[in-house]
């Protein structure tokens, strides 16, 4: 039993290695073991002490996937022997990240945590690209939900939030970009702007801007692919070049 | 005219000096001049060089106060005459922080930009109290909605919100918290766990856990002040001391 057992959960940010906040680094640098996603850059792992353990605990093809049971339990027993585990996750841990089960199982087994908030992707990516999520007359609100829901279907939340003013800013949801559309229009708003963004912070960003009736049409012509964000309502309008190559209103784009 | 001409906005993070980025600093470094808020924390203005000017714009009493003109006027000549402006913001540049404002103005002054984004106290400040805002089962989404509307009413998205499973995270809204929870409760929602958050990240942190019914006199029995951060939602509960305290219903608090 490691006297130093610990577990910090710690926000990686959106991608770009210098949106790590300080306190973050400083966890790393202090990491006996770092269990990390697919979202979060590699080189932030140069951060860890040399003797640091790292393991990737992400989901992709050619890799086993770890199941949350599976890693809840790497976590515990790896501070229980090696000491200071940080959990490293892109954004910030408990935005669609399932922090909270993590801390909880955590807890159930006695070992002390600590979190460390990050950059989320889901307000910073439109920062990043000069789309403010709110603005004076225009949104007094934003509401991030979530595409990839335990069921499959797209939130419910979706379907409400087509009837409100609020900015919608999307994770994970590409694959339903067609179906969120659909719910638009039903709504009565495909000429509200729509913004889908592919890595964003990082050197390949690509971004797709249009209305809700043509944002299918655009994207594909951008080759957006996952992992994606998608950002809908008037503050999008804002984007430095929303309209300016705008031929006909399908052709907006970056 | 100085040729290097340059306005970055920083979010500058929820308080804690240490929940800035990388980047954020790595701009404060080569700043010449820095416009700062009031909810920035003034350990952060010892990054700047020590040429650099530091001047604070945001809302005190004892201040005299400028208005959002006069702060994108001082940020543009600064600008023009000592090079390169770092607009330090609390929190993120572009949550409710008139980020956008001050972007479109630098433009139509042909002046060039770049955004730092930040980590939000609409995120960070559940999460360092192990309130996770989205959780599997429980909350699909977050909304983030402003306290201080331009026509100085509640929002009506709160009105909205109260009818949704959206986790809801209510920034500079404490003195709007006794309309709030009747809206709730109109609703039909006085059992939904709610929490206060007054100096979120900082050593003098204090939080109310209650209740909607209940949640105005807990406020008052913690002495909650302002800048508070309201969350509202069943994730709530999560929270290691909900209920724990709770000898009676209207009980919970820390």
């Amino acid at each position: 039993m490691n006297k130093h057992q610990k577990i910090t959960l710690v926000g990686a940010g959106p991608g770009d290695t210098d949106l790590i906040s300080l306190k973050g680094l400083k966890a790393l640098a202090t990491a006996d073991v770092v269990l990390y996603d697919a979202l979060v850059n590699e080189a932030l792992l140069d951060y860890a002490p040399e003797h640091a353990l790292r393991i990737f605990v992400g989901k992709r093809a050619s890799h086993h996937t770890f199941s949350q049971l599976e890693i809840n339990q790497m976590m515990v027993e790896l501070a229980q022997t090696n000491g200071h585990v940080v959990r490293l996750k892109g954004g910030d841990p408990f935005v669609f990240g399932r922090g909270g089960e993590e801390l909880a199982y955590a807890a159930e087994n006695n070992i002390p945590t600590a979190v460390v908030p990050g950059i989320s992707s889901s307000i910073a990516l439109a920062g990043l690209q000069g789309i403010p999520l709110t603005y004076r007359g225009i949104s007094e609100s934003f509401w991030v939900i979530t595409g990839a829901t335990t069921a499959g279907m797209v939130s419910k939340d979706i379907h409400a939030a087509a009837h409100t003013d609020a900015t919608v800013v999307v994770l994970m949801g590409l694959n339903k970009l067609p179906e969120i559309a659909r719910i638009y229009q039903d709504a009565g708003r495909g000429k509200l702007p729509i913004a889908v963004i592919q890595n964003g912070s990082l050197p390949d960003e690509k971004i797709a801007l249009s209305t809700m009736d043509y944002i299918v049409e655009q994207a594909n012509v951008q080759q957006i692919g996952a992992p994606a964000v998608i950002i809908i309502g008037e503050v999008v309008a804002k984007h430095e070049h929303y309209g300016v190559k705008q031929g006909r209103e399908d052709a907006i784009a970056v």
